[in-house]
């Protein structure tokens, strides 16, 4: 009979989206004639570029011939689209080397997978709200979670505490689901203590395209030392629209070495290699080929413009929080606006008062962790006039 | 300080093809006007079909506009696909419910994140020699592991051992690295030896398209019982030469239900599906629209076309074996042909004395267990051409 993992046992259902679903399908049922509009949509909406899809297609007809077929491909991606990733690190003024960056099918199998290169017995600091792949993936695992509280007093940016000591840290900046961003000298501290704890960052970084100001760090490694302390996680998904295409990647430095028990040296990166390489392929050639394409001049400007669009709805939302004096956080850097929710309600009343007033779906911020359950977030993934006509009706309605 | 999963130490280096390039490359520096014919390849190297063309650049073309743009789909993969896989297993008198069948970028990850599911605490049978994937995947999880003697006295194909009791057995038919494929009987000697233990069987059936007798079974689900004790794992590397493009499938039934410690219980179907929605987002839109129209009668004649080709050279390469008296395994099932080094030589001996006598590169039986030491892999993937000049060296040398 076999043993099966019982650390699945600890997993709550991951009832999120099926729940707002269930309710959204119950109401447009009994309310046929009203026009729900959703920005609850973790997802881009606008078509990809045609850059990406010339890419895409160049990958399909090298697939036709057999000069240049192209079969089992590199497990850490073709060289061609590593270094295009690093190039695109240095014009935003971070030196990554092309050898450490891993391509694979997005950045959620990545920050899932990394869990195995890691202990049980580990002080693993994630925030409370947050991405839930983190959490879930630790508990499948068996591993103990200490939740660093994000909340309105830190603006949703939590920091160090100095006096406790950590082993690996998440961060997630943009972040999912609150929008709040990192600054420099935020960051730097964060550096600076896994430096001192000798501990490591595991860092998010998918919504970085959304970063406009200069000013704010896009990458870990613009903050001195990061690359002995720190791993990051990127995604085409929002820079790109890749989500339903499927391509992340994952930097993970030479430098992060650590002791094992017997006195030897572990290499993170060499272990990373070795993880990619025995339990995955690569990602497909296609794919890789559509992704270099993003990465020229002209496929990022496709990008940026695509940003630009969701970036106006964010505006439009901001600016109607803002009227009302609802406080938000988020909106400008980030895809992603959350705010309390109004007259003290939890966020799934808040939920179905929205959908049944004003017939706008959002993300109950209790899908987030603890800290969200008086929360909710908006998403600026729907299009111009939905958002316009969803922000009149929050207008009408508070 | 993060403590490392230290189970990494345990892995032997994986420096088979590494080492058989490197070889290759100081011999063919040494000898530059001799002609080297790779018979080592377990890559496809027909280009896809056109079937499977058209399809995956309908994918592409769906993400150009927004009416038909795919961004995150359902994590287990497309009803489109699923339904097309249970087809497939339908005309092959095979039946498998879509709703149990997980698309995925392929079967080496699938086979290797299974074992995630698994305690630590569980006797586990692997063939020697087999696929080293099996293996490594188990090690990087602190399993122990027990062998299954495959030699040539059960023609690599072990049985079950039924004064043993084993709680997760891996089987590959048709076998890599062997060629050898199991009979009904023998698998169903197997099944009826799992459901006994209740045990699960992680059957690979990856070279399934292979197999041209009827009588043989291409599932372990033509085996009554198998579906209350297996899981196969099957993809389109070898059936549709998709190594490149990356697409595979695993079978989880819902029968699967194991009790849990605390007496509840536990169905593997509920945690793979868990498992892939956690740490997977699905496979790329597009690769799903090219394995889908692999699918469809056209393509599926276009899959047979590329086999029978590689089939072809099997042959050419068995029917010198058979004239040299050279007692080889598979070869008819399989694109793989396995025999005994001549003369008595270990496997990399004899490397080395076929890539200097004859310039042929094979594989060294070594890379895949203790068992294949003095054995050697021939496979059937290069060109007619090359295939029948390789042999005709062979004939010459021995």
């Amino acid at each position: 009979m076999p043993k099966l993992n019982e650390n699945y046992q600890h997993l709550k259902e991951s009832y999120l989206f099926a729940e707002i679903a269930h309710r959204v399908a119950k109401y447009t049922e009994e309310n046929p004639d009203k026009k729900v509009i959703r920005l609850g949509i973790g997802d881009v909406t606008l078509p990809l570029g045609s850059l990406a899809l010339q890419g895409l297609h160049e990958g399909v007809d090298a697939m036709a011939d057999s000069s240049t077929f192209k079969g089992y491909g590199p497990e850490q991606g073709y060289p061609f689209l590593r270094e295009a990733i690093s190039a695109y690190y240095a014009e935003n003024g971070v030196c990554v080397d092309a050898g450490d960056i891993f391509i694979s099918d997005g950045a959620k199998s990545d920050t899932g997978n990394i869990t195995e290169l890691f202990d049980v017995d580990n002080v693993i600091l994630i925030p409370d709200p947050v991405y839930p792949v983190y959490v879930d993936t630790n508990l499948m695992g068996g591993k103990n979670i200490t939740y660093l509280s994000g909340n309105a007093e830190n603006g949703f940016l939590p920091m160090p505490d100095h006096s406790m000591h950590a082993d690996i840290i998440y961060l997630c900046s943009p972040n999912n689901p609150t929008g709040a961003v990192y600054n420099r000298e935020q960051l730097k501290e964060w550096v600076d203590y896994a430096l001192a704890n000798h501990a490591v960052i595991l860092f998010d970084s998918a919504y970085e395209a959304f970063i406009t100001d200069p000013e704010l760090p896009r990458s870990i490694y613009a903050i001195e030392g990061a690359k002995r302390c720190a791993i990051e996680f990127c995604s085409l998904s929002k820079t790109a629209g890749f989500t339903g295409t499927r391509c992340g990647y994952t930097v993970v430095p030479k430098e992060l070495v650590f002791p094992a028990s017997n006195g030897t040296e572990m290499s993170l990166h060499a272990m990373w290699n070795r993880r990619q390489s025995t339990k995955f392929n690569g990602t497909s050639y296609i794919v890789q080929k559509g992704a270099a394409a993003v990465f020229t001049k002209e496929g990022m400007q496709q990008c940026r413009e695509h940003i630009a669009y969701y970036q106006e709805n964010a505006r439009i939302i901001a600016e109607t929080l803002t009227r009302k004096k609802i406080r938000f956080f988020g909106g400008v850097h980030s895809p992603y606006i959350w705010f309390e929710c109004p007259m003290g309600m939890e966020s799934w009343e808040f939920f179905d008062y929205l959908l049944t007033h004003a017939q706008v779906v959002g993300t109950p911020g209790a899908g987030f962790g603890e800290n969200g359950k008086h929360y909710f977030r908006l998403t600026s993934f729907n299009n111009h006039e939905n958002t316009i006509e969803a922000m009149k009706r929050f207008d009408e309605l508070f």
